[in-house]
């Protein structure tokens, strides 16, 4: 039996990892933060009523780290690596939600979150916790820097046919459609219900804080450096995010079967990648932690469609995953 | 040219309201207030663009009495009656979308506005704004207590039959389901996307502050005092309302078609309203100024079915109704 | 291991189902019937791909019941109970979803259903598959009744007030709103989607196939013959029911802390019910096999508030909850 | 007073138009013709109820000139240029809401509509009702190709930017959402609310009908024969289409302002053409006539973001707005 605690507990990633982790028999949750609650969790979040009635607590980092053998911190870029050294000076291993050690280098991280780096030494050692990439690293980590939701739909699909060049480095497009969950359950205007609703726009354009992530880990998939389109879209759903990604063929005469080939070669043994033949969307992965990937050849372009759930396979689930290689747990155990 | 100000026009029925008004021949728009914005009003909504650029504007009521004849108050309860006097004295015309001239009663509007009403030897003189039943004291009036939206569901279907004594006054039931935009432009957790989105819940059950309201208007239409019991629900759409209300039959043997007959009776000159025989949808009226009623004899309930556009009918379609009787336009003018 | 079949797998309940046994421990799934398709269930259901691909065939009883222990029939009323008598006279324990089995009089079901009952003589024999309230008939049963969706909004909350004669059976009126998962998986104008978005609809009013099954089991829970109204409305999102209560109190003086203690008491070993403070929405619930009750006082009535997911505790959660307890499983195997 | 027919009054653009023209003062509608309903159309629209009530009818060419001397033709393509050559034989006016008068050459359409064109020698003589690019020669047409919903949002915001030189003609990128009523009101399991509520798809992939449009207009702005990528997405939503256009520089440097400024000036005089600042959502010109677009710079390439109604501007408000321009009426009646 593994003590988890979960740093930041109130938002729509903790929610979910809790309810994966409810489903796991070998997690005792120990501890909830939060700077701002102090009611059980049930009574914030209701669906967890009769399930989990943990009280949410402001706790320092050594009163979680005497509760827990894992913590996993939905806390905000920055408060998140702010802490996250004293837990694993404590021999707390650590699944982190926040952005804070996906960047490898620091002055990356400042520009794009424009707040000095707490923990600026540790960047570039800590795994992805992308495990269909860097598996090896994260079963041996006590710090996994989860992945985005966005670049996982991105990532996963490039890698293979970066690798393989069967696609080029220069000028790829991405352009994501995301449910507004990923927009947090905080309130603002932008996901006010009569706002989004009805609607669909794009935001971002150009800026988001995902594209240096998918830039960096693309670039490593490429060999050398690149830098995406990237146009993210909020659409009227809960869930969900489908990116159509449009990349230029490395050489000519590349066929769609060709393309699907190496990726259900690359992807043969992993749970929870599907390639696909039929055009994916978004809803049959919605409450999985799988993401479906296919792939076309139009004109002279070379298209992904992949779709993910973007709070499970975009967060708590990969989250889930990376715990259960850490710990030794069977990798799928409380996804399925 | 009859000049028109709107006060508090950030808001979604402000929003309505200026659509139809540019609609309106016989409307000029000459000033928007808002206390917080000061941008054009199409930079807050962008759906003005192209259409009207009239600045937000922190006014006085005698800088507003200034520049127009006629002025709709989209201010929350309390402080709309507490500048519309002094507009009423300079000459200008009011219709009025807050709760203040509704009820009669000073001790009702504190009981359940928990404040003490701003302009009490008012209340009782002003017509309310629902031209189907009062529109002879609207014609003439200089203020009009524009409908609640909810209340607007109940009274028009229920008024006939409890006029004509076909329905019993005690004993109604009023199950009630709106859209999101009746919670206004303001972020609120409830109205928060992933809250509201694929949800159907009650709120305020039996105390939301429209139930004063339904209240005496029914009573007025009863010839003695009743009290309804009315449950509310948020709904995830944008717009409407649709009503059930299930009531007693005052004698027995009363058939769904003499229901809809004196219904079809009472409202046979209505423009707006219409007795169908299927059972609406919210959808069939939305974005228009009608409501569509039918009714239904269920075991030994007569039900009424009703619905409306929560904005249109509901607030800022009947306000303007309102308005072109109070002018001497053509009451449908920019409403069909 | 059980082995099980699906008797009309294409549906959205037989969806839910195969997803819910896919978790299941002790459950190998055999066979997936289908008059119509004959492709691999993961290419009807792309959710499914990666995690079954069984055919679906065009099976006879007899061949059914030579691959499976268990069959869940998730056929259309009267077909389902024209297969059902040869099963179970081949040794195969059945869970019918249909309404089949539900009602106890084969004349009441010729009046609802419009067809003879090919079954007749099986009819009150058979165990509404409602484990809070029979579960141990289920649990030596062969064939159970798997109860309706509406109906289990309904019988929940009222039985036990029914049985404390705290309310009167007379006079109860039921407002439901059900997302339009429901209507099930073949197009229609009802169902189609800029039919029923942004749309809110009352349907079958008085006369939906739900009624005579909440009138018998509410009758038994009365100990006298009932009938309640009962509104269906058709709610713009995939799951949930909410149903509004509205009951006369039998007595004066009834409090609301004393009803919910009536509940809390009924409930208080059941795993999937819960009696809740606030007002319950159907998000709450949805993608569990849970449901939630409250209950106000409100003026002269009793009124209480449940919600449940409409495909799972609403039909196939409480099909598998039902076959957990029919083969000795843990009873909420595979529903936590 | 212009007598108006309707051919296939009972899909959703023709409903939309109906709408419009009950707002236009200069129209008397005289027919609406259907092969399969009969009914009043305010039956089969319930929407309707109160404002027109023809019944729809079975009608032939000649029939319908007899009544008409404005025919809007719904029907499907291949359907409308069967029966337009007749109408126009006997002096009727048509706007025509099919593709078969859209592209030029009848090999092209017959490989992407599959069948031999009807009336092949008009093509290329019929103007493309899309007035901000042909008005001249609409305004003296007897036919006009109304345009499709997708290629509005193409070729209004890409047409200045191909004639200025600012971007190069080949490896233009067009990713489109599309709410779910582009599909049309007959039910399809496409279009099942449960199966597109919460679900974002792509579909027809490279070969939407739309793609041969978008190429011709986009070639003859950029007096070179080019082929965009075109990727539509259905989004759950009702209406609206927003595009994200990623084109190459046609040279360097190349800002952003530049390229507002080139569309600012080319839409200048246009009554529904808004070029914003801010990235436009599709519920900012939902029922509208309205097209709002703006434009970045991202990387190494130029974006153009574009919004419409796709029954409104892309459909049914072009329709009466060629209508306008082909009877002599003000441009912009019944579209404010």
């Amino acid at each position: 039996m593994t003590k988890v605690a979960i740093l930041g507990a109130t938002g729509y990633t903790a929610l979910e990892l809790i309810k994966i982790l409810l489903r796991h028999p070998g997690v005792e949750m120990t501890a909830l933060t939060s700077r701002e609650e102090t009611a059980p969790v049930d009574q914030v979040h209701p669906s967890l009523i009769g399930r989990i009635s943990l009280p949410m607590e402001n706790l320092s980092a050594k009163e979680v780290a005497s509760r827990a053998e894992c913590v996993f911190s939905c806390l905000p870029h920055a408060a998140s690596a702010a802490v996250i050294p004293e837990l694993l000076e404590n021999g707390v291993k650590v699944v982190d939600f926040s952005a804070d050690y996906r960047l490898h280098s620091p002055e990356v991280f400042k520009k794009w979150y424009e707040v000095e780096h707490p923990d600026a030494n540790r960047l570039g050692k800590v795994p992805y916790g992308m495990p269909e990439l860097f598996r090896k690293s994260i079963i041996s980590a006590n710090l996994v820097a989860n992945p985005g939701c966005y670049p996982t739909t991105a990532i996963l699909p490039l890698t293979p046919l970066l690798r393989e060049k069967l696609i080029e480095s220069r000028d790829v497009i991405l352009d994501s459609k995301s449910g507004v969950s990923g927009g947090g359950r905080k309130p603002k205007l932008n996901y006010h219900y009569p706002e989004c609703n009805e609607n669909i726009t794009t935001y971002n354009v150009g800026k988001h804080r995902h594209l240096p992530e998918i830039n960096q880990y693309l670039s490593m998939a490429a060999g050398t450096s690149l830098e995406v389109i990237f146009t993210p879209h909020l659409t009227p759903m809960d869930r969900g995010i489908l990116t159509a990604a449009y990349a230029k063929p490395a050489r000519t005469n590349i066929t769609q079967s060709e393309i699907l080939d190496v990726l259900r070669n690359f992807y043969q043994n992993e749970p929870f990648v599907q390639i696909v033949e039929h055009l994916p969307g978004t809803k049959e992965v919605a409450f999985t932690n799988r993401c479906h990937i296919t792939a076309r050849v139009v004109g002279e372009r070379i298209m992904t469609i992949s779709v993910i759930d973007n709070l499970i396979k975009g967060a708590s689930g990969s989250a889930v995953q990376n715990f259960n290689l850490m710990f030794g747990y069977e990798e799928t155990l409380a996804l399925l």
